[in-house]
C-alpha cells in the first residue's frame, strides 16, 4: 500500500524533527519540531476537519446527481445549462445541444477537480505545517505525486457513479497544468472518481492558449456534448467573466446572488463549498462589509447606536 | 429608513476617528483610524463577501425547499426525519408523526437562525473591525438591536416562502438567549423571513432548562409537529450528540460523513455553510490532517518523498 508505506516513513520524519536522524530535505524544510501541534487555520478546520463541511459537500453532490439524472430522463429536446464561453456577449450562453449533423449531443456534467472532486489534504497540510504561501513548484510536485493521498470530496464518488450509471459523461476541467495530466488522472482514479483520460474527459491549463481561463475548454467540451451540469468551488468554474479583476467584492457577489444567474444555483450550477482558498480571497473589512451591513455596540448599554438617529 | 439613518451616523463615526468630533463610545472602542482598511479574515471573505458562498446557500435553500415540498405531497403516512432528542439511545431518533389523539401532526421544518436564516454581518463586522474576540454583552446588544442590519442568508426568504405556501410550519430553534426574543423576532421579520413569534415558532436558549443543548427544544417541537426538515450551520442544530467534548475531530466528522447519518444530508438534514464560526473551530494541524492525509515535497524534485518507500 503506497499511502501506508508513506505514512510510516512520514511519521518517522515528523517524529525525527527533534533528533539527529532527520533526512536533510525534511530538516531543512520543517519550520519547528512541533509544527503539527499548532492550531490549524479556521479555513482548513472547516473544510478538511468539520462534519459540517462533509455534510455540505455530500448534500451538494446529492443535489447535482438528482438534478442531472432527472434532466437526462426528460422526454424533451435537451438544453445546455448556461456556460462561460469565449467571444459571447455577456460572457455566458447556452450552446445548442444539436450537433452540425443534426444529432442530439450526448449529455455531460463538467467538474472542476481540486476541492470539487479531490481534497488536496496533502498539499494543504504542507502549507499549514510549513507556514509557506503557495509555491508553484511544490504544488506541481503534489499534482504529479499526490496519488492515493488526495481523498475524494465527501459525496463525490457516489455522485459520479450515479451520473455514469445514467449515461451522463463525466468531464473534468481543471487549472492544474497540462504537464501534470498523468498525475492528476492517477489521483482522480485512485480516489475512485475516475476514469479520467487526458483530452478525452480531462482538460487542463495548457490544453489551449487561454491559460487559466476555462471558457475555451468549455467551448471545446460543449462542441461535442450537451452540458447539463457545471460544478466547482470557484466562480471561474462557471464563467471567466467572474474573474474580471475590475469587479468589486460586492459587485461580484451580486452577479450570482441576484438576477437570472441566481436561479442557476442548484439547477445546473452547483458549488462545492471551499473555505480554504479561491478567487474570493481578497478584500478589506470595508469591502466585505458594505456600509449598510456595519454595526458597533454602544458603551452605555443602549440597544444599539443606530437608535440615536431614529 | 432606519438602516440608512444609521449608515450615515456610522459613516460619520468612522470618518471621525481621526478628528475631535468622535463620541466617547466610538473613540474608546475603535482600535485605529483605518480599521476597515485592513484585510478581512478569509473566513469572513468567503461567507459574507463571496459569490461562491452566496451560490452555496442559494442551492442549499433550493434543495431543502424542493425536498420538503415533495415530502409534504407524498400520499403516504408521514415520517419524521431523525432528530437529536434527550434520553434516546444514541441521541438521535425519529419520533412518531401521529399524535396521542390519533391524528397526524402537521408538517414543520426547523431552522437554526444565525448564519442559517440571518447573516450577522453587523456583529461580525464589529468583530473584524475591533479585533475583539466574542464578547457576550456585545453579542447581546446586537441580538436585541440588529434589526434591519442583519440580512437574510441568500436563498432563505424564497425558500421559507415556498415552505409556507406548501402548508409547512416554519420553526426557528436558536441559541440566542431568550431575553433577546423580541429583538430576534424583529430581526427575522425585518429580513423578510418571518413571522417569528416567541414560544409559538421561535425557541431560544433559556426556554427550557437545557441551556445551549437543543434536544429538549426539538422534543417540544416534535410533540406537536411532524418534522420533515432540519437545517443549520452547526451539527448541534441536528443533534446534541455531536457536541460531546470527547469526540475527536476526525471522529466527529466521520459520524456524519460515513454510515447511516451521511444519507440524511440533502434528504432531511441540510447544512448552510458557515466558515466564520462554529463548534468545529478547534483542532491542531495534526488533528485536522490525519497521518494518511499528510504530504511534504522533496527538495530534489523527485515526484514525492513517499516514492522512496515504494
Amino acid at each position: 500500500m503506497k499511502s501506508k508505506a508513506f505514512t510510516a516513513a512520514f511519521a518517522v520524519l515528523l517524529a525525527g524533527c527533534a533528533t539527529v536522524d532527520v533526512p536533510p530535505a525534511a530538516s531543512a524544510a520543517a519550520p519547528s519540531m512541533s509544527g503539527g501541534e499548532r492550531a490549524a487555520p479556521d479555513t482548513m478546520r472547516w473544510l478538511y476537519g468539520s462534519g459540517e463541511a462533509a455534510g455540505a459537500s455530500i448534500q451538494a453532490w446529492r443535489q447535482l446527481a438528482d438534478y442531472a439524472v432527472s434532466v437526462s430522463r426528460q422526454r424533451k429536446m435537451p438544453e445546455s445549462v448556461p456556460l462561460g464561453l469565449p467571444d459571447v456577449e455577456g460572457g455566458i450562453a447556452a450552446p445548442s445541444c444539436v450537433a452540425a449533423d443534426g444529432k442530439v449531443k450526448p449529455f455531460a456534467a463538467v467538474f472542476d477537480v481540486d476541492e470539487t472532486v479531490l481534497l488536496n489534504t496533502g498539499y494543504e497540510y504542507w502549507q499549514a505545517y510549513s507556514g509557506k504561501p503557495f509555491v508553484a513548484e511544490e504544488w506541481e510536485q503534489w499534482a504529479k505525486g499526490g496519488t492515493g493521498i488526495a481523498a475524494p470530496v465527501p459525496g463525490a464518488v457516489a455522485g459520479l457513479a450515479r451520473l455514469r450509471e445514467a449515461g451522463i459523461t463525466v468531464i473534468f476541467n481543471t487549472n492544474r497544468n497540462s504537464d501534470t495530466a498523468a498525475g492528476t488522472a492517477a489521483a482522480i482514479n485512485a480516489a475512485g472518481a475516475g476514469p479520467a483520460v487526458h483530452l478525452e474527459n480531462l482538460f487542463l491549463r495548457g490544453d489551449d492558449a487561454m491559460g487559466s481561463r476555462k471558457d475555451g475548454r468549455r467551448a471545446t467540451i460543449a462542441s461535442k456534448y450537451c452540458v447539463i451540469v457545471l460544478a466547482g468551488d470557484n466562480l471561474g468554474d462557471f464563467a471567466d467573466v467572474f474573474n474580471n479583476p475590475d469587479l468589486g467584492i460586492q459587485e461580484r457577489r451580486a452577479m450570482v446572488a441576484n438576477g437570472d444567474l441566481a436561479d442557476l444555483w442548484g439547477a445546473g450550477w452547483f458549488v462545492i463549498p471551499n473555505s480554504a482558498y479561491g478567487a474570493w480571497q481578497k478584500g478589506t473589512i470595508d469591502e466585505v462589509f458594505p456600509p449598510n451591513a456595519r454595526w458597533m455596540p454602544s458603551e452605555d448599554g443602549a440597544p444599539a447606536i443606530m437608535n440615536e438617529s431614529e
